[in-house]
């Protein structure tokens, strides 16, 4: 089928910052698009074709929206997975499909799908009740500390603790979760991985979270990696044996922690554009949102090295200040060479809110280091109320 | 003024393919766009604000349009540039100015201003009639061959004829216009410019147009130009000369010629963003768009300097094709390496019409080539009909 010449529409289930980017690049190919997302003021609500307002974990929501356009893919896991399923029953093409996102949605089959399929991970339990988490402790199957994960709903960190005493573990909500070891890792990292429905494959470099060494937050994205090339290879081959054992189509962020050991362990997926292939927009030959594109719609996949070296800095409201939003100095920032900010459109900043990223591309990758530092020192996402 | 907080609206006149790709950028930095073109189904009808459609030449339509918003810009030099001067009178901020418009819109005036300036330029005579080019010839003042060109209406190469024999210069229109050395020259270059109000002006680097060997129609616009660093350095210089002597604000498209004695003449400006900047979009490391909205918006200007060497190919109308497009081949040029394609959505092709733009980004330019010369020999724009 030739996208570039037919009526062909793109549905994309949610309408957030990812969407958003997404848009641009249906843009550049002229393919026509649809929107939906439950905020009418949803970051995607220009640059689609056609936009409505919608709940998308409503099964009736789902069918009726999928049912008008020609291929339907998401920005969000939290979808209706069932309605996924029965629009490919309809004969509609869904991408990732919705078997593939059963397996991905809830962290317990989650896991259970890396030990069924030789994928290293973390070992784990799954629980179905509180109750049952607290009787294996008890019993001394589990001590202190270890990570908390509800099996659903979790996003950008919520539905995740690490669990040190009895109070904490007392304090937690009554949810199906999982106990996981907590692995004392040297670096997070993490490989975006496309693949198309003829079964074509491709990695991206691997690329690494560098945290604050006080605040445990993730402050740069980093691109490539700063690892040895044996553990590269290594994690890039994981990866892809991931997107493979998923039969996944379209784009595949896979999160895996580095041990003192160089092992590589899987910690989580996301089966869509990421954070963490952010920076491939600018550093990139093939940016990730072109890529899930060319993915889904069964075009060649792109080259996924990168022309220079890129670091990604995330722009999230500052923890002080709530409302409408100013990026403050942020015209210093752009001063800089090779820094480029990412505005998502939201109009109200929250304590934590992801708001936008910056990227400092360098043919020297240490020079771009300097310069994430800078631009992280200066700008604040802060509100006019507050100034 | 802080553009990325606040209820600013940058108003585009013209929603051509220029205007589409001025409204990617727009997005990644959230500013609200209203756009007016006389196209209902123009390219920029998605993913600005508000569309509307009207006549840019038509002083009202102007007039009415730049009051609804905060700051104007244009995409195509064809607007009323009148309804310019009045707005600015009013108190609106109108980048590029109706005063530097005004010296470009006519291309006599153009050339004249470049005499003026000392800016090198093909010697040229001024006719107000064609009566009065013809006496010219008739008393030998200029004689065949010379370029012809009509001093308004100009553009793509429409309004400008090399003049061979009598005949030719009979059958020209009678409009004002005027008569020009043919320069034998060794290369055809471009310097994009970017000027901001507060004067800071950054030079992009120089590229330089290939021709087909044998039907003398521009196949590949090239980053970097395959000249020596002088003359480089000389087209950059004078090009920073062209932008500042029109107190130019924005991006400012320089086409020069390099002569056999390494002379560069300017031939003509374009005061926008332009083809020959298309490559800037993957290869630089701040793209010609995001450039222009900088120079305007007054904030700082981005770094020029490429990631890497890039190609551009025109993708245009097969002569023998005319209706519903179709892009022959494009699944075949998005399986070589660093090839991206760029489809403006016009739904109709013509003979000749502009439908989009294909870059070839490569470390190394040599290797950029070869793949250009691939994709150029596959890719085909023909119409369902006649396929």
């Amino acid at each position: 089928m030739n996208y570039f010449s037919s009526n062909f529409t793109l549905g994309i289930l949610g309408g957030g910052q990812l969407g958003k980017m997404l848009l641009y690049e249906t843009r550049k190919y002229d393919i026509a698009t649809a929107v939906i997302d439950p905020n009418p003021e949803a970051p995607s609500s220009i640059a689609c074709n056609t936009f409505e307002v919608g709940d998308l974990m409503d099964y009736d929501t789902v069918i009726q929206f999928g049912r008008k356009v020609d291929l339907l893919t998401f920005e969000i896991e939290s979808v209706n997975v069932d309605a996924l399923e029965q629009l490919e029953k309809e004969g509609k093409k869904v991408f990732p499909s919705s078997a593939t996102l059963k397996n991905i949605q809830d962290k317990g089959i989650q896991k259970k799908f890396y030990n069924t399929h030789q994928i290293p991970t973390a070992p784990f339990e799954v629980f179905a009740h509180k109750s049952e988490l607290l009787k294996a402790v008890e019993e001394q199957k589990w001590s202190f500390p270890f990570v908390w994960k509800s099996t659903t709903g979790g996003y950008d960190g919520k539905g995740v603790s690490l669990i040190k005493n009895q109070e904490q573990l007392n304090s937690l909500p009554d949810v199906a979760c999982i106990a996981e070891a907590m692995i004392d890792f040297k670096n997070e990292l993490a490989v975006i991985v496309a693949r198309n429905p003829n079964g074509e494959v491709v990695t991206y470099p691997v690329v690494e979270m560098e945290f604050h060494p006080e605040a445990n937050q993730v402050e740069y994205v980093i691109c490539p990696a700063r690892i040895n090339d044996n553990v590269a290879l290594k994690a890039r081959n994981i990866a892809k044996k991931v997107s493979e054992s998923f039969a996944h189509v379209g784009l595949l962020a896979v999160e895996m922690f580095q041990t003192k050991n160089d092992e590589i362990l899987v910690n989580e997926v996301a089966p869509r554009p990421h954070n963490s292939g952010h920076y491939s927009i600018e550093a990139s030959f093939t940016n990730q949102f072109e890529q899930h594109l060319r993915a889904i719609l069964n075009l060649p996949l792109g080259n996924t090295e990168s022309k220079v070296a890129g670091i990604m800095v995330n722009l999230v409201g500052d923890e002080n200040y709530q409302g409408q939003v100013v990026y403050k100095n942020i015209e210093k920032i752009m001063q800089m060479p090779g820094v480029i900010p990412h505005i998502y459109g939201k109009k109200e900043t929250r304590p934590f809110r992801k708001m936008g990223h910056v990227t400092i591309t360098h043919k020297d990758i240490n020079e771009a280091r300097k310069v994430a530092e800078k631009v992280k020192n200066e700008i604040k996402v802060i509100s006019q109320q507050n100034e």
